[in-house]
């Protein structure tokens, strides 16, 4: 019964226009560009995207090249046009005309000032989706102030929320003021095109860093109304449910989320302490949370018995919610990360290749995503004007 | 020129029949609805959703009210339905044949055991677009262990690179493992939309919460492969570009960014400190990396002058990049965010509102999002059954 895999992809079809540096619109980007989409990569003529320029860098025979833009630029082609230029400038116009989707990054009114804000094209191109992330938005006071992923996040409230319980807060150890934007843009650009199929017109979607902040802030602006209290950090714990964080076993850490009485129970009884379970003091939730260092103490004692992975098997087979505490390394070797092919070498520049984190948007029933390497500067210049460049445009529509 | 206000909005006569519960799968279809999707959402008899337990609660003249539910289930309709029960699978099936959308996030195998897999469902419905959220995905060794967040979070690498420089890892203070997996959701059933145009078909979207957050890793995975150390927590801080995070003034600690030597030595005359940005030690990033320490107390002994809201004023002036540190009570009052329309106040049970945050997917042109409160469980359950129960829906046939 098992349909034939499908070699179509689902943005098959889909031309992005892609005029985004550094993280958030190139991760938008990207994700299209998985789903199949053309992704067209502009950029300054010289350096190119600026994020060419970060670390870290690997050595290949023909220079260093950056490992930061590598993963977040694969499956892309690259043209260098200096948008000021009037030649370039008629090369960007007629590949417009055939774009389905524009996304940029630029400081709001950046696309005004070169001609191309979104009065101008949607005029011109009626069918054009645009997509415009910024660190503030397009809108409001602070539109044209400069944003970086650490400023939205600490604007956004999220590491006020994250760090050791009463110590410093933290910033998330990833750009998730960048990449989240990206997911959002994402969805919005996918939301336009759903649209444009009923009233045949594009529209312009304006993606602010610090709105995405704010949409996932969870239930801690539902807590701070209900109870008046201003959230703070938890270190790694759950803020109201226990236990449900990170356990000392012989070598190392592993987490256990205990959601139920009954299963704290089946938890100790796992644990080789099945008085612990009768014990009133954790009994429910609310006793468990109120003597969360003693029941710590108590399971880190039983959790000294084994190691990390010993206790895994013991605890997965019986059913508790668990895991290691996976640093870089050991998430690239995880068994269910292999088994669904989140990994994939991509080779950089013949000679050398990189791993880089695979797709997770897994269509079932079709052919395995291709990926293929981020590309150098302009790599695609030729290839790209003979199909939009003027003479044969020209040939094209006439035919 | 500005065209009219359009009433509709991009995913009208979109509708979801949403059987998910707690966190991933609610936040994608509050994002369907946020844009106009009708959402449908499918609870167990009696408890419904299991979020309506979870505080914090509102008091209310009905009895508590479960903020979390509420914060993650705004727009949309509920009907109780025992999925067991011959009668309720029939106005289940009756609400497929008209639904494009449907979305779970059950264990892996749970909706086989309801007859409601996905080869099933596709051959009954061809044109239905699934996707179901899980933590470990459909496939792979760990895909029928139990997971929440924390659990994803640790495996996913993300826990080993938050928290204090050399101190304890933290989790992320928000469930991104959930919330993330949801956005990914979003992305995906958009695009089988998109794809079902073009083929008429539609189709299943497997998201595991841990190949998301592997896929959110950044550079990380790069950084790791290219100098071979297993990247750590670092606080605050960027880990390779100075300074490049918080710092304290007279009443608090406030971020600030810089990405270039120009932009230091414009930061070391804003902070009044000219001969900063002409100190051998601080010339270059890679100095400034080196000497931080110094360069952090140079720095915090200029910006003892002066409260974070007056630095504000002064480094946005000088086209710095800087905010401050919100705590959830600043974030509320955040006039950019303010500006933006993001806080929302709604209705609870007729005498209570509360405040939730609105959708950072902003559609140019367009009229505001109209938001509707959460359900009361159960609520749209005759209007539901007039809809699409046998007598209606028979007549609607006939017609």
């Amino acid at each position: 019964m098992q349909r034939p895999l499908s070699q179509d992809r689902p943005l098959s079809g889909v031309t992005v226009l892609d005029l985004t540096h550094v993280l958030s619109g190139p991760f938008c980007t990207m994700i299209l560009a998985d789903m199949g989409a053309r992704v067209i990569k502009v950029e300054r003529p010289g350096e190119g995207d600026e994020a060419r320029g970060f670390g870290p860098f690997m050595q290949t025979s023909q220079g260093a090249s950056s490992g930061y833009f590598f993963s977040v630029n694969r499956g892309k082609e690259s043209i260098a046009l200096d948008l000021k230029n009037e030649q370039d400038r008629d090369i960007l116009e007629r590949m417009l005309a055939q774009t389905d989707v524009l996304v940029e990054n630029f400081k709001p009114g950046a696309m005004d000032r070169l001609g191309l804000g979104w009065e101008t094209l949607s005029s011109q191109y009626p069918q054009l989706v645009m997509c415009s992330v910024s660190g503030f938005g397009q809108t409001g006071p602070y539109r044209s102030l400069p944003a970086y992923d650490l400023v939205v996040q600490a604007m956004g409230g999220i590491i006020s929320l994250t760090g050791p319980e009463g110590g410093p807060p933290v910033r998330v150890g990833t750009s998730v003021g960048d990449l989240c934007a990206g997911l959002y843009a994402a969805i919005g650009i996918l939301a336009a095109l759903h649209e444009r199929v009923r009233t045949g017109r594009g529209s312009y979607v304006d993606i602010a860093m610090l709105d995405v902040q704010a949409a996932m802030l969870e239930n801690a602006v539902a807590r701070y109304q209900v109870d008046g209290k201003v959230p703070g950090p938890v270190g790694l714990r759950h803020p109201t449910v226990s236990p449900f964080g990170a356990f000392r076993a012989k070598d190392g850490a592993l987490t256990i989320a205990v959601g139920s009485d009954a299963m704290f129970e089946q938890l100790c009884r796992s644990l080789g302490w099945p008085e612990g379970g009768r014990d009133p003091r954790y009994c429910t939730n609310a006793g468990r949370t109120e003597h969360l260092a003693e029941l710590t103490a108590e399971m880190e004692r039983q959790l000294q018995a084994a190691t990390v992975d010993e206790w895994l098997v013991r605890l997965r087979a019986d059913g508790i919610p668990c895991g290691p505490v996976n640093d870089i390394a050991q998430v690239l070797r995880d068994p269910q990360l292999r088994a669904r092919d989140m990994f994939v070498d991509l080779p950089v520049e013949g000679d050398r290749s990189m791993t880089v984190v695979g797709t997770p948007l897994r269509f079932v029933g079709r052919a395995a995503p291709e990926y293929r390497p981020a590309p150098r500067l302009d790599q695609h210049r030729d290839a790209l004007i003979a199909e939009f460049g003027a003479n044969n445009n020209e040939e094209r529509s006439a035919a």
